[in-house]
C-alpha cells in the first residue's frame, strides 16, 4: 500500500575506456563518493545524499555503454513475488548472487525487448549519507565536491522495441507513463517516461532501431542554480557539453546533458513536476517534438536522437 | 505495486471568520484557483498545476480551523479495502457520499485519536491545470498569481494520541515515518512526519493536549527564489508571517508561517528530502529541537507549540 | 568626485519592420512600459524600474538597426563641458533641441569611427518606477509583466575603427576598459567591454568591416531563476532565442541572446562582476574566444559574429 | 568624469577578543582569504574576489568594534585633492605613512561627528583574485569556502552627528543619499544611506546617543541562494543569527545579520538596487521604518537600534 514494490532506480553499471581516468572524473568532476572497488576491478559510487552503498559502477572495457540497470524493492518477499510474476509473463530471469556486486543483496535480472538488461534487488548496505540519523545537519561539505548531486535519478535508455518492455514495466513492475511522445501515425510511441514513484520519471525510452544502447544515465541536482554551478564546472574541467543548461518541455525539468571521457552521456537534472498514477499522461506530437525535449531552442539538437553508447 | 493505495493530500475543509475575506485572500494573495461554491456556501479551490477539482475547501463559521483533511487513493476498490481494513483495526468509519463535495466522489470518512476527522476518496474531476494535455507549456501565466503555489502539499494536525493515529497511517493505511522528535525519555514521539509517496511528508503530527488542532496547511513553491517571492508578496499584502524565510532541519525543505485572515496557520515551503520506505527514519532530540524545526534560528518560536486553531 | 560625469546608458533608438508588432512584443513578450508616442511615429518605452520617462525608443523603418545609442551625464554643465570636450579632440557634435524626443533634454550628438550615433543628454523626466519615493514596496505587479527586466543596461556595436571610439570614450567620457579580446597578433582588439560606473560595462564593441551595426542592446534581469523565467517566456512566446540560458566568460553575467520580431538582437542579461577604473582590464585570447564569449559552450555559435542589423 | 575620486570601501580595522579564534571564523566560516600578518600582530583579509591586498584587518583588543573604515580612492592626486578639501572644510586631518598596513600605501585619515575614524588612500597592492588576468575561469574553489563573499561591501555606523558626517561625505567627498529614515519631525534623519558609486550604498548611518560604534560591516553575496548558504553555514558553524535569510525593504537587498565570536555584527547581503546621483533619494517614514528594514517581519528586532560595538 502507498509506496511498495519497486521503490526507485538503485544502480547502473556502466562501461568505461580507462578506469582511473573514469575514477576521477565521477569522483571529482561529477562529484559522487566512491564507496568500494572488488575483485573484478569494478568501482563503486554512490551520490552524497544517497544512504545506499553504491548507485553507480564503472568497468574498464573496449567500448562504452551500459551495462545493467537495477531498480531497489521494498523487501526480499517483493523481490521474489516480481520474479515469479515476470516468469509468469514470459520473462526469463536470472538470479545474481548476494555480493557478487559489493553490499548488494541478491538480484533477480532479465532482458527487456529494448536489448538492454534490467535487474531488481531489495538489499543493499545503508551506509548513511555522511551523516547521523539523529540531529543531522542540512548539508556537509561532500554537497559542493564536484558538481554533487543528490541521488542518482533515472536512465534513458534507446532500443527497439519500447513497446515490449513498457508492458512489463507497467503490467509487471507497476510503473506507470506519464508522458510520451507519439509519432506521426497518432499511435506509435516515439518515447515514453515512466514512473514507479512520484518522480516525472524513473526510466524512460525512446524507439531506435540498434538495442541495448544508453542515451544517458541522470543525476539530480537540488536547484537551477546549481544547474548553472554544474554547468560551471563542466566548463572549468573541461568537460564536453551536448547541450544545457536548459529546460525540458517533457517533465518540465531543467538540464544539462554532457559527456563522461569514455563517451557516456549523463545528465544533471533538476525540478521535473510530480506524476501520480491517478493522473492523465501528457502526449507530445511530433510537430512539437523540438519543443518537448529542448524546451528553449524548440529544436532537437543533431546528437538527441543519433549520439548514444 | 509501486505507487498505490493512498497515493496523496487530497483536500482539506478549513473554517474561516469572513468567506469573502478569504476567497479573496486564498485567490488572490496565496493564488489559488478558485474552481466551485456549493449550495451550502462553502468555496473550493485548487492550485494552479493541480489537476483534480479541488484541494481547500473553506467555509464560514464561528471559530477557525480545520473540518477533515483528505486523502486521494488510486481506485474504489482501494477505497473499499481500506474502509474494511479501518474497521477491521476498530477503527469506526462512515461513508459520505459522491457529490456532498463538489466533482468528489463517495468518501469514507473516520476520526484518529489525535481528534482529527481523516478521509479518504479514489474519484475527484480531473480539470486540467490550464494547460492541454497535448504539447503543453512549462507553466501558464496563473504560475504567477499571487504566491501561487503548485500543489496542496502536506498538514501538521496537534492532538493528545498521536502513537494511535500513527498506528493507523502504518499499519493500515500504507505510511511510513520519514522523521521524528523524541522526548527526554528518549522514546515518546513529540512529532512525527509521515509519508505515503516518497515526499518528505504527506502528514505531520505533534503531541499536544487539545484534540483536533490544526497547526498548519501547506502548500508547495518551486525554489528558495519563489519562497522570497511569497515572503514579498505576504508583505506587500500585509499578511502576518509567523516566520520565515527559513530552513527546517526537519526535511531540510525551505519555508514561511503566515496566518490567514481568521488566524489558520498555512506554509509555503519548497523542497524536503525524497522519503523511502526503505530508509531508517530520521531523529531529532530535545537538545536540538530547536534546530530540527526551525534551522537557522535554532530555537522554536514563541508561536510553534502554542498557537494552532 | 565619485560617481560623476557620464552616468549609464539612458536611450537608444531602434528601428522595428512593423510598429505595432514591436511595440506589443516589446510591451507583452519583453515587458517594458510604454509611456508615449511622439508626432514623428515614434514610441517610448522604460524598463519597469527604471525612472527616467524613456530607455527604448522605437520607430519603423525598412530596414532594422540602431538609430542612436545616449548616455545620461550628470548635469548641463557636464553636458557643455563634454561637448567642448569632444570638439577639442576632434569629434564633430550637433545638438539636438530639448523635446525632440519625448521628456528629454536637449542633446549633443556625435558620430563615431565605428559608424554610430553617440548622444548625450542630461534632462529626462523621473515619471518614477510605478512605487512612490516615500515607502514604497519591494516590487511591484509590473515586475512580472513578460520578461520585465529592470533596466535597459548596455548596448554591443560592430563596426570597424573600435581604436578610434575606445579614444573618445576612454579620453573624453571618462570610460575605462574592464575586458578585451585581444587578436592573434597580440595587441589589436576584437573586442572591448568599456565602463563609466562599476557596471562590467556600458557599451562594448567588436570590430567588424560594416559599420554603424547593432548586436544587441542588452535589459537587466535580478537572478539566474529570471533568466530562466525569459526563457520559458521567449518559448512561450516563440520568440528565436540565439542562444541561452548560459554565461559569458567576459563580464561572468548569465544570459540570453535572443531577436526581436525585425531580427534585432537583444540580451537578457544577469550579474555580471563589478568593473573598477582601478582594475587592471581582464584579457581574452583568440585560442580561448569561444569560453570567453560561450562560457558553457565553449565556442562561438555561428550567429556571433555574422548576424547584427 | 564618470568614475572617479572615491571608489568604493577599501578596508575596515576591527578589534576581537580572542585573535586565533577569530581568524579561523573569518578564514573558515565567513570564508574571507588571509593575506598576512604583521608586527603588530594583525591580521589581514580580503574577500576571494576581490584583487586588492586586503579589506578587513583585525587584531586583539579588550573590547570588540572598529578602528577604522577607509576607502579607496583613484589616485595619488585625488588623495592629495580631498586631504586638502577636507581640510578647507574644517576637518582635522593626518597622514599615515605608506607601509603602516601592510600592502598599502599612505593613509588620510580623519574623525567624523559621528565619532568614527574614516580613512582614504589611493595605493593597494593587486595579489589578484586567485586567477590570471589572461582568459580566466568563472570561479575558483575559494569561491565556495565558507560563506565565501565577493566583496567587502559597506559599513553602518551609529552615532550622534550623523548631520555632521553627511555634509563632509556628500560636499567633500563626493557621495550622495540614496535613502533616508525620517524621525516623525519629518526633517531629522534617523539613518542615511550613502554612495558613492551606483551601489545601494558605501556606507550607512543610524543617529545614535554613543559615538562611533560599529552596527555591522557588510559581505557581498551573489544570489538569494547563496544567502541561503550562509545561513545554513551560521547553523552548521553554530554562528549566533541576529535576523535573516530576510529582505531589506531600504535599498531591497537581501540579508542575514549575524555577529562573529567577539559580538561583531556582520553582514551576508545580496542585490540591492543601484542608485545614481541624478535621482531622488527614497525616503522612509517611522511609521513604516519596521517594514523599511527588515521587510518581511514589518517590524525591528530587539537588537537592532540597541546592540552595537
Amino acid at each position: 500500500m502507498a509506496m511498495t514494490g519497486v521503490l526507485r532506480p538503485g544502480h547502473a553499471q556502466m562501461r568505461v575506456l580507462d578506469l582511473e581516468e573514469s575514477v576521477k572524473f565521477y569522483s571529482d568532476v561529477v562529484g559522487l563518493v566512491e564507496t568500494g572497488r572488488d575483485k573484478q576491478g569494478r568501482v563503486y559510487f554512490k551520490a552524497w545524499d544517497e544512504r545506499d552503498h553504491n548507485s553507480l559502477i564503472i568497468r574498464q572495457a573496449d567500448k562504452p555503454g551500459l551495462d545493467f540497470f537495477a531498480f531497489k524493492v521494498d523487501s526480499k518477499a517483493t523481490l521474489e513475488k516480481l520474479d515469479a510474476d515476470l516468469i509468469a509473463f514470459g520473462v526469463k530471469t536470472e538470479r545474481i548472487p548476494a555480493g557478487e556486486l559489493l553490499e548488494t543483496g541478491e538480484r533477480v535480472r532479465f532482458p527487456i525487448p529494448t536489448g538492454h538488461v534490467i535487474e531488481l534487488y531489495a538489499e543493499k548496505t545503508d551506509v548513511g549519507n555522511g551523516q547521523p540519523y539523529v540531529n543531522p545537519e542540512a548539508w556537509i561539505p561532500a554537497a559542493e565536491h564536484g558538481i554533487a548531486p543528490t541521488r542518482f535519478d533515472h536512465g534513458l535508455l534507446y532500443g527497439p522495441d519500447i513497446d515490449g518492455a513498457r508492458e512489463i514495466f507497467e503490467k509487471v513492475l507497476g510503473f506507470y507513463v506519464v508522458e510520451r511522445i507519439v509519432l506521426e501515425d497518432g499511435k506509435t510511441d516515439l518515447a515514453i517516461w515512466l514512473s514507479c514513484s512520484i518522480k516525472a520519471h524513473d526510466i524512460a525510452m525512446v524507439r531506435h532501431p540498434e538495442p541495448g544502447k544508453l542515451h544517458h544515465v541522470s543525476f539530480l541536482l537540488e536547484s537551477w542554480e546549481k544547474v548553472l554551478r554544474a554547468a560551471d564546472l563542466m566548463s572549468i574541467n573541461r568537460v564536453k557539453i551536448d547541450i544545457g543548461p536548459t529546460r525540458h518541455g517533457v517533465t518540465r525539468g531543467t538540464t544539462i546533458y554532457a559527456f563522461d571521457p569514455s563517451g557516456n552521456r549523463f545528465e544533471t537534472f533538476c525540478g521535473g513536476t510530480s506524476g501520480y498514477p491517478d493522473q492523465q499522461p501528457i502526449k507530445w506530437t511530433m510537430e512539437d517534438v523540438g519543443r518537448g525535449i529542448f524546451y528553449h531552442d524548440r529544436a532537437l539538437n543533431d546528437t538527441f536522437l543519433s549520439v548514444v553508447t
